[in-house]
């Protein structure tokens, strides 16, 4: 069983307009819902590779509701979400069908209190007894401190769990400090924690920083790992072209199921590049196209840097 | 008691973004809901002219759990929804902080089934008994007979309950051959509807398609109408600036309440005027300044035409 915890749930909602105009007033001519944040795309992508997942993080209101009620749908996952009194936020991405492009609105999401906080950490330290790896994903809510995953890593370790944060910013660099196994940052977020745009000399300051292995995403470059057993590069053999929305979480879905499943670091850099660029094949934001991903896992070349 | 009915009530859900960037990603600073559509944006003016209002349409979802949950909190509002298995529609009115402007997304609304709105049509049959009079507001979900406004005027005036018909392109040509006592289109609606762009010719024709009474709301220029009694001509004294949303909400809760108060057309249309003008002025889209609404309400030259 694998542990994803998402702080900041989301109701995902996607409009289609036939073309974005500001100031203008628009009729929306598609509507769809779904249950979003960083850590359920994570565990949507484990369940589709056969692995049982547990979600967790808040949830709350009529968007918690809608939230939750969708999550009963999706195979293999099972909601450990823990209520809180404010709203699960929504995002909002609105495609013009014209363009193709998204513009994206979301809410910052519910006001968390102390009490919730404290009842969502006794939540977690139960959950972790019996789980082969955890991963801490996306923004804060507001109302929680901004250390709040240094808190969720120390716990993770107290119990021998692997634990992966996928964050940003001050959350990131606090959260570092607790020492985590793996942390995924892409170019900005590592060059905003380091001062570094160069990826070789940044993996190696935050690495420093107290994460034991830094794996970071550079766009169409793929991945650089810098782990303890050495540092690799794994790149998709072509540059692939479609939505990048959610081409992240799938390469965490990629490294922690190569975790569980003790494959050695290449084979885990393979499936996680693999299965982000089947991602942004997909005509479904955040989906992964199979067929793809099965075609690209045995065409990804992965080196010792 | 008066009734309005919003076939296609709406969640309206307000952001208020630093600055609207097409193909950008933006955190909502602000976000606000409320209960919308027409009907019950009529409703909420009437309430807080002292007048006991009954709002029915369809509510569905989880969206229109929470429509219902909010009216629950509106004083001098009873809420007469009846309810369908689809979700009541979202509005998002996105506010750019920095040029003011307000861009409009409008989803749909649900799929009524011909069941649902048979429901609906006894459940309103039983509610026009003992009511002074009925507006009916908006545009309409889909699934629903493009005459289905012709059906709903023809049970008000078989009930003898003077009716307002608020609405649009073909359901307000078809609601007009069902004769009711007042349409009050806006230039635009009136155009479409008559193929005339001259106020004079315009409201004359829309009488002749069926309409007792022709109220134009024109903008600045305030309204002009064509009634059984005579034509008059009512504007605000100047220029007001603000938001347009909700003013002509505003101006069909003048209508109404004159009408159940037995006011003389003029009184009618000054108070339509000044409502919709102190709706214009008031900070909070479709909310009128009551201060602004009773001190117009002495200053609107009502001349006839």
């Amino acid at each position: 069983m694998i542990l994803t915890v998402t702080l900041n749930t989301a109701l995902d909602i996607t409009y289609r307009v036939p073309s974005l105009r500001p100031h203008g007033s628009h009729r929306v001519s598609e509507v769809t819902e779904r249950p979003g944040g960083k850590g359920i795309n994570v565990a949507r992508v484990l369940a589709a590779l056969g692995h049982r997942v547990t979600v967790t993080g808040f949830s709350g209101g009529a968007t918690g509701d809608e939230v939750r009620t969708r999550l009963a749908d999706e195979p293999g996952v099972t909601d450990a979400l823990v209520p809180v009194a404010g709203a699960t936020r929504r995002t909002v991405a609105v495609v013009d069908e014209h363009t193709g492009d998204t513009t994206q609105l979301n809410e910052p999401g519910p006001l968390v209190t102390a009490a919730e906080w404290a009842a969502f950490q006794d939540a977690y330290e139960d959950m972790l007894s019996g789980v082969a790896a955890v991963a801490l994903c996306g923004s804060l809510p507001p109302g929680l401190p901004v250390g709040a995953y240094a808190v969720l890593v120390r716990a993770a370790r107290a119990a021998d769990v692997p634990v992966l944060l996928d964050t940003s910013g001050e959350a990131l660099r606090r959260g570092l400090a607790a020492r985590p196994d793996i942390i995924k940052p892409n170019a900005d977020e590592l060059a905003e924690l380091t001062g570094s745009h160069e990826p070789l000399r940044a993996t190696q300051d935050a690495r420093r920083r107290g994460a034991r292995t830094v794996i970071a995403s550079l766009g169409a470059e793929g991945l650089l790992a810098r782990t303890p057993d050495g540092m690799w590069r794994a790149a998709p053999p072509a540059r692939v072209h479609g939505n990048p929305t959610g081409a992240g979480d799938s390469a965490v879905a990629g490294l922690l199921s190569g975790l569980v499943e003790n494959l050695p670091w290449p084979d885990r850099l393979a499936r996680a590049v693999a299965l982000s660029a089947a991602t942004v094949l997909s005509p479904t934001a955040g989906d992964f196209d199979r067929a793809a991903y099965e075609k690209l896992l045995a065409q990804i070349p992965v080196t010792a840097a």
